[in-house]
């Protein structure tokens, strides 16, 4: 993606509505701080309540807001009455999600009027150094007509 | 897997207590009621704190599931001094996780001694009917000498 | 998939005419001598021209049998009108493939107006004894209206 | 990957001598132009053998040598005593793969003693233009002391 293009402001806006409705992600205190053209962020805190049995962040919720950055990012790039769906993903996981928070970046790598293709990073950051934890490639697609409610 | 075979006790009992010092399946309530030989599964009951946007299920959540139950069926097969990690997982979602509780099934369909490969299904059931949400191909890695504290 | 049901006759004939018209099955020797209800089979004898440096059948064509296999096996629950394209796939390889004989056998399970999830497996034959060699997950898309020619 | 880095020349040679052993990219008429440090391109002509039934290079072709592709550009990075085994990998398939070139171009994204994960792209070239057909993430096995005989 030409990562310099500007998102359109409203699809930013549906993006960042979706996303606080997600009770889910709310659950595990995760935020959207990015969302650019075919690209967005999820961040989550290191808190005790996303721990696996050795303190580090679970690979369930790596792989929680992996997915979910990378359905954002397609989204970004959707007119209003689209809305998406995850077919399928495939993750890495490379290393313990060992830091103070995690940082899930997702990118459209093949955009599509049905089918996108995106890809996401996660990073655990330590003492402000990202270590690479997950490594994502995902297929989503867009549906028309569904918009969000 | 020769589903019939008893599951060594003390294998179920490891599986138990890892996923027991698991915040993160505390967090979203989740629960083990089935620890098989090769197979485990993993609850989830339908409650606010996990849903999307449209109140069904995140599909965070059943790849989180999917994800840990396939590693524990593997941890069913290691001895006491191994652990098992996640190399990687492939998620197709297939359908909204819509009912009243979510159980994911994960089965070793090829054990190794340092690999071992995975399946797992989700399902959401409604009205006491199961419906298919997702399918996962994983590969585990186990670790030798680096047993769970 | 409910294997017992029977392949619509037409449907075989169209999926047996499809695999005749592909070059790159015929360079390695490729035949289908299953086709049923959401399943068939592609074997492939061992010969020279697919082997890796190691004298086993290269990964690449258990790959390419593993993906064609799982398309066909979608193709046969279509209606003529209708056309298969392989989205994706995820393809372990978990021994490697020595044998006189491999046999892909690729099963829909999954089916859907759009997409079909299928999986296959691939086995070498050796003194009459299959031996798992791969495991496969896939997403298959219907085009209708785009009947082959 | 540092792609200013420059390729252990024994290694470009251990990896183009394992690749001028395997008969089945010879059957494809693959040939091997660029092995760089965590990196190699695997290149098909179009000709007749390796179509499908729409005269597009057939897929389980573009599988093949993305597979390869990745699993020689990790071999580059390791010592000589070491092999490399694909554990498994994940491709999306985006376009046809129609063009006079098939290139596919292999990239390590995070290497490891044991295991290493690569990503490929495979393009189709046509009138000079290569169109984007296919995007793979892998991941490899390294074999200490089983070297390339």
């Amino acid at each position: 993606m030409n990562t310099t293009a500007i998102v359109d402001p409203r699809a930013a806006e549906r993006v960042l509505a979706s996303f606080g409705k997600q009770h889910a992600m709310r659950l595990i205190r995760a935020n959207m701080p990015v969302v650019g053209h075919g690209l967005t962020e999820i961040h989550v805190p290191h808190w005790e309540g996303v721990e696996q049995q050795h303190g580090f962040v679970h690979g369930g919720v790596v792989g929680m807001i992996a997915d979910s950055c990378g359905g954002y990012a397609a989204m970004t790039l959707l007119p209003a009455e689209a809305t998406v769906l995850t077919v399928e993903y495939k993750l890495n996981l490379v290393a313990p999600a060992d830091g103070d928070l995690l940082i899930a970046r997702g990118e459209v790598v093949r955009p599509g009027r049905t089918l996108i293709i995106t890809r996401a990073e996660v990073f655990a950051v330590r003492d402000k150094q990202p270590v690479l934890c997950a490594l994502m490639q995902q297929t989503i697609m867009a549906m028309y007509g569904k918009a969000e409610r």
